[in-house]
């Protein structure tokens, strides 16, 4: 086999598209070096049970390094990206400049606030480790607030949720915050009353989870329905202030707010001479590189691409994971076998299904034209997770974790680290 | 039976102490409320394995509520205890004025610097979840600043961890840094060999662990040296800088320095006008109260008072326990029985052993007149932790990481929060 000198290959980003890429890539005659400012690995799709006190950090984080150990040709560079020199082929980091012959972007997606970017400050999304926990320890806090406030104003607020954003994130959120005020709270308190807490999904367009089929939108209203869950639909948000989230006709006071609305690229593309689409996303070409510089390539949430049918392929973990092997495919046969671009195959995308979960026993599911929602959609995803949880001790750990929690209702991650006092209000003894 | 008017008993504290005193008053008929700052109880025995990565926060910690929740006399407060008011009864928390009939000091220890408070800065204490996480994160960012450092001085220095204090603690810490170095990150470094990371393990007086026998400090010392861990004894430190211990003679630069050197008392003793010892504990009677109010009782770290033998009670967390059963048995017996202050005994200590880990297979321990080392020791210390941690969820997950970890040379929690970028310095490519 013809071998050239050894390509530098620079992945940004270790999320599901940087990850796959490098491991992709185990066998090429390449050197890679993979860029991330955490140094972790997380697995998104479970964030959110994070955020809700079901799992702890660790159980949903793997170190990078640990991960790639075994991988000689990776190097795995804890650093920022400050700016890419696309003419230069270098990649500016905060300590240091990385050249490359090939570039993959996998750095993913930000919380969008469409514009409104003050709402952070009151509404904060879910995408880091440091937000699922900051969530956790407002949500939990604001409960022994409540045991503690003597008016009934104020413990109604407390005891209030809201979420925005009717998509998979948030219909698993509210759920999930439903179960733990209903459930896993519900004996613990002596002066209020956790199950009588309200959660309230708020969602802008017509349905939940948009990208399925209506009656699985309907059976996921029915089952957060039936765990206490207010579900809005066809309501946009009009503004969003401290405890406060304003609606039509309608004002929210939630001391918990969480923002599962909008998902835009990273802001560094903004910075580069390339054509982007409406939320900022690389466009790409058919087999996912630029048009005007095919040694780079972008995968995953950055990416905005279409499938072989013509219709945009999703932000989810598997395109991603997908969209490295197809890239690092094609850095293979070039490097091994001195192809050149012309050759590139254009990216085809595999929907495997797509799946929510509600709760104990609730999800809705669709895997082709299969459609399930109930006891097995959630079967079939606590399935799919576990399946596809990087590091093997996550995978038992998590697993006892939710057998355990399945059994007892009781949740283990219930622990706020950083604690303050639990009142802002004085007077009860 | 004859039964007076419910009595209020306030507990200070959710430690080893104040959590058994609320539990082994379950069957009493008084009203309890236990106050701590933290919404959870923290098995510090094994904090030293969340600062080295071994166990994750959650795995280590449980909410008070939970453990509580069963027990309907007990209500928990989330809030931080302000001042006391001896004389009209009364504890001053920062959101409310709680009065009581009986009150249990229960508020333990907290890190002492000699008097050199400014030290703290550069050399962290190990007390809460906080601290763990933070030291943590210190020492694995030291190994991701050497990884791309082109200085070799600079990389000796990050790779450097000094730990004052050669009680239980420090040797605790030392063994497990140095196993994460020499085992767990061996193989995931591209540029530093992980195993060249010097672990230096300081003590002031003549040998490690003093509360043993000679013959198990020397054998620690054994152990710690073949895990390559350099241990400097009759060597106190003069003073603590950035990155920097100044000894004797020599001065040591480490990018992590944790200080296991010293334990003080609360500093709410210092506002009351009782009898204090040295260190600022609550001198108590033999039966735990107050002298002058024999309604105020004291247990565990906080507590100062000699056993049956005329020798001081250590501060470890079965004496805590013991003392705080003592305390409820009078509690009990005065309000259930009617009988009066001199009828109460002396509180007695049953030393059941100590012990202390120093990595796989390797430990110290004293069991009556027993002493063990090596692998032996290491099974009755895991043994013993297991059967002490609290919930059934921990007890489980901790067990099966610590087989993992036995396994495998692999750490579960090395996830990194709050992440910054990894260098100090510039130009590696």
């Amino acid at each position: 086999m013809k071998r050239k000198t050894r390509q530098k290959v620079v992945v940004l980003g270790a999320g599901f598209g940087g990850l796959r890429a490098c491991q992709a890539l185990a066998d090429s005659n390449v050197e890679i070096t993979v860029v991330d400012r955490q140094n972790h690995h997380l697995f998104q799709p479970l964030l959110y049970q994070v955020a809700t006190a079901g799992l702890s950090a660790t159980e949903v984080a793997q170190p990078v390094r640990a991960i790639l150990a075994g991988q000689r040709n990776v190097s795995v560079v804890l650093d920022e990206v400050v700016g890419l020199d696309l003419a230069a082929k270098k990649v500016q980091l905060k300590e240091q400049l990385v050249p490359y012959d090939y570039l993959i972007i996998a750095l993913g997606g930000v919380t969008s606030y469409f514009g409104h970017s003050e709402w952070e400050q009151y509404a904060p999304g879910l995408k880091s480790l440091d937000d699922a926990i900051k969530i956790r320890q407002r949500a939990l806090l604001a409960f022994e607030k409540a045991e503690v406030s003597t008016s009934r104003e104020e413990q109604k607020r407390l005891m209030t949720m809201v979420i925005v954003g009717g998509g998979p994130t948030g219909v698993e959120l509210a759920g999930a915050f439903a179960e733990l005020s209903r459930h896993v709270l519900r004996s613990e308190f002596r002066h209020i009353d956790p199950a009588q807490a309200h959660v309230i999904l708020v969602e802008a367009g017509p349905r939940l989870l948009s990208h399925l089929p209506s009656e699985l939108s309907e059976s996921a209203t029915r089952q957060l329905e039936a765990l206490g869950v207010e579900v809005l639909t066809s309501t946009p948000v009009v503004s969003i202030s401290e405890a406060r989230v304003e609606v039509e006709g309608r004002s929210l006071n939630a001391e918990t707010i969480v923002w599962a609305a909008g998902v835009g690229a990273n802001s560094l593309t903004r910075s580069l001479d390339v054509p982007l689409d409406r939320a900022g996303r690389l466009v790409v070409e058919p087999g996912l590189f630029l048009a005007e510089h095919p040694e780079v390539f972008a995968v995953g949430d950055i990416a905005s691409v279409k499938d072989q049918h013509g219709k945009p392929v999703p932000g989810v973990s598997p395109a991603a994971m997908q969209m490295a092997n197809h890239v690092a495919a094609i850095i293979h046969r070039e490097t091994e076998e001195g192809v050149d671009v012309p050759a590139r195959r254009r990216f085809e995308y595999w929907d495997k299904g797509t799946m929510a979960t509600i709760g104990r026993s609730a999800a809705v599911a669709k895997m082709g034209s299969l459609e399930f929602s109930g006891l097995p959609a959630w079967i079939a995803w606590l399935g799919v997770h576990l399946l596809f949880l990087v590091g093997f001790r996550n995978k038992i750990a998590v697993f006892l974790q939710w057998v355990y929690s399945y059994v007892t209702f009781r949740r283990g991650a219930r622990v706020v680290i950083h604690s303050g006092t639990a009142s802002d209000n004085k007077g009860k003894s």
